[in-house]
């Protein structure tokens, strides 16, 4: 039937419409009884049309983006070493670390000033409370991001050079990165407590827990952290607040070297205790397995791909492949959801911590699906859950090859958050993520969900704008 | 407007049917464009109508069923004990417990003959399987199912005098339990394998592993099954053949009792990894607790629940809470699914196995949408999984209180299969299952999805109409 206009039914059958936009529209066909399919779409901010049209017709892009996620998915992550932060890191005496994008005390947030106070005390830098206060607010030390020496810490993030932390190796792109040890839940530093049992907790964390995963790690060899992260996907984990399978497997990875080590049984029956009773003892390798997943994407020209997502309690900061170093912040959201004991939304303090890498890298809230029964820790519901997963796919480059949802038929999780898709369509990342007291000293208050500033995006788009070859609009 | 008829609409607006039965009523509706809801629905077996009839009107019924429910719901499950069969059990030298109804070695399938002829040279019974096979042949040994002495067996479920059990306790309903302990995967004895290196490790785990579970389990004290099996539900596991999550949960149980027991380093560290690599170590666990679900149903006249569903690997049998001891029984069906290496459809032995006391209890196939990645382990896809779920509520008189399903809204599992519903829908229970070698000492080819014949059940039908009192019927 070459040269005739097949109109499959069109003017014989019913019709069924597909709205976008606003719903005028929609609601003309509803009230002429005509079945309508509405699509979520918002036209993108004004300020940003220009920034938008010049980056998308970028002709790197494509290409560029399709790189960033094929080596985001490529990139290894096997733990390999257990050492100090000053060997490892080489972290000066008086240097600390920190979650999020650049900060100095004074905007510093309750848990964030917590964490550094008990850190100095910890260093044995002051012997209270009040005099590691007086010396911070003296910028007596230098604070740094974890992110700026390929680390990672969740909340608070502090690292300082006695701590010990986790080494974590990409083989494909001769990458390392790092990570404290996971101290448990309630009173830790890491929520911004500082009190003696905190204190004494880290003693025992460097002491004893740090030398015996040393030796276990040592003795066993690398272990597969990327496998880990795609079996818990499998066993109800999301790998941000959800890390029981996860903790579980490492845990077994690590027995068989950790009970056979060179210490005094009581002491290894102690750091077996202790990490099997800790359901979050896998977040803090999970965390860096993610860095090196975005460090792969840095430094690509013209890819609009998020690399980092970090949030220092005052500020949310992301950077991008295509922009390098440079940081685009804005003031933290609050995150929403359920509270531990008496705890409510006053306590909380802003979104904090690093882990928001494990959504950067195509886990945590991206891949909520994988885990419905974390609505009961973090809030929402199971459709929530379900439709959070489907709605990344939105706003990401393409699917991860490793990770993947068994409910959603074994797809993918939705991975390599691109910045031109969460400003058009006005989507932003979902993060599932603890909430710290906003007072110092206090802890953990509960767990909820948060997205960033939209500012981060839209600040970002510009800055690709720029590095946007004019050439390549025509 | 009281005394007026409400018609909420029906004849102004367009009308939505819901049908069941032939189809012919709703293919007429579709000619003239009406939707149509088809429900699954087919009329009974016409030799089952009057006993169904018999037995629906029997007024004990449903507060029997309902208090069956709540007694397997209620019931508990504390591992509180390892020791040998012949202490625990009162085994016998020279008498045998197997999987499934009562059955005689001329009726016994290759895997049944291959599991007990490992089971008399372990004892030390005989020299050679030749020996062995002709001592059995002459019934020179007593054969006993495991239900008839409140224990469990997974596939040819062989329990010797010397071997060490499991010992689980309800203390709400006073029963007890035992399992044998679980093998691991390929060349074991429980798939009909009796090889020099079967019977090494058979051995192993009676002079080490048991000895070493008794002392970690007797310095911590009970363990807490029935939770473990609430957490593996929301873990990605089923609890019949996924049990990842389980198998992990119940080693971080008994670790550190197990690394501070009395023992050499040397067999602490092997029992550790020998639980730590078997995937299936929990399914030792939960099946004893299921059977202890089950047995707190046992004994309720009128009631029309399962209490037992268990194969031998020739037969099908089945028991009911109205019926008793007896067993109603039917060749079984040969499992579909998955075949490890090169074996195939050919290869498998029909059904076999205590372990379909899982989805008795309400796990196990009937929690398969908990557990989608096991549709990679025993075939179909992930929409079955999530369907045969749902389908199970159909046949079962209700929810399990404790094991929930995360994705359906944290609905309980479907609990207490009523006969009368098998029947009367002709759907039948879903059982996910290994799947032994034909012959004798090839040990497992697979893993897939089966059924009970229907003749157990419209047997078992038969037998509650007799004992239904006709008065009740008036």
């Amino acid at each position: 039937m070459a040269g005739s206009i097949d109109l499959h039914g069109l003017l014989t059958t019913d019709p069924v419409v597909a709205t976008a936009g606003a719903g005028l529209l929609s609601d003309a066909l509803r009230d002429q009884a005509v079945v309508v399919g509405e699509a979520q779409w918002q036209p993108p901010p004004e300020d940003s049309v220009d920034a938008l049209l010049r980056v998308m017709a970028d002709r790197r892009r494509s290409e560029a983006n399709s790189l960033a996620l094929q080596r985001m998915t490529a990139a290894g992550a096997d733990l390999v070493d257990v050492r100090p932060a000053h060997e490892a890191l080489g972290l000066e005496r008086g240097t600390f670390l920190h979650a999020g994008p650049p900060l100095e005390w004074e905007r510093a947030s309750g848990p964030m000033r917590g964490a550094l106070i008990g850190a100095v005390l910890f260093e044995g830098l002051a012997d209270t409370a009040e005099e590691a206060e007086r010396q911070l607010a003296a910028a007596a030390y230098v604070l740094e991001p974890c992110h700026h020496r390929d680390a990672v810490g969740p909340m608070a993030g502090v690292v300082s050079p006695s701590m010990w932390v986790y080494e974590l190796r990409d083989e494909v792109h001769d990458h390392t990165s790092w990570c404290s040890l996971n101290e448990g839940l309630g009173k830790v530093l890491r929520y911004g407590a500082y009190g003696p049992e905190v204190i004494d907790r880290l003693h025992w964390m460097n002491s004893v827990l740090g030398p015996l995963l040393q030796q276990a790690v040592r003795a066993r060899g690398p272990v597969d952290i990327k496998a880990v992260i795609a079996q818990m996907l499998q066993m109800g984990d999301e790998g941000h607040n959800r890390n029981r399978a996860g903790s579980l497997m490492l845990l077994r990875e690590l027995l068989p070297t950790l009970i056979t080590a060179d210490g005094s049984s009581t002491d290894i029956a102690e750091a077996v205790r202790f990490s099997g009773a800790n359901e979050h003892f896998f977040l803090n390798l999970g965390m860096p397995a993610c860095k090196l997943s975005t460090m792969a994407a840095e430094g690509i020209p013209g890819s609009t791909v998020v690399t980092t997502m970090a949030r220092n309690g005052t500020d949310f900061g992301i950077r991008t492949a295509g922009t390098g170093d440079r940081w685009f912040t804005a003031p933290a959201n609050t995150p929403e959801g359920l509270f531990l004991g008496s705890y409510g939304p006053d306590d909380a303090n802003p979104d904090i911590g690093d882990s928001a890498i494990t959504e950067t890298a195509g886990i945590g809230g991206f891949a909520m699906a994988a885990a419905p029964a974390i609505v009961k820790f973090v809030g929402g519901d199971v459709p929530f859950a379900l439709r959070t997963t489907r709605t990344m796919y939105d706003i990401t480059v393409g699917e991860h090859t490793a990770y993947q949802v068994p409910i959603l038929e074994f797809r993918g999780t939705p991975t390599a958050i691109d910045v031109t898709a969460v400003v058009r369509t006005g989507t932003l990342p979902q993060i599932n993520t603890g909430m710290a007291g906003r007072v110092a000293g206090t802890g953990q208050v509960g767990a909820g969900l948060v997205t960033p500033p939209a500012e981060c995006f839209t600040q970002a788009l510009d800055a690709l704008a720029e590095a946007a070859p004019a050439a390549a609009t025509s």
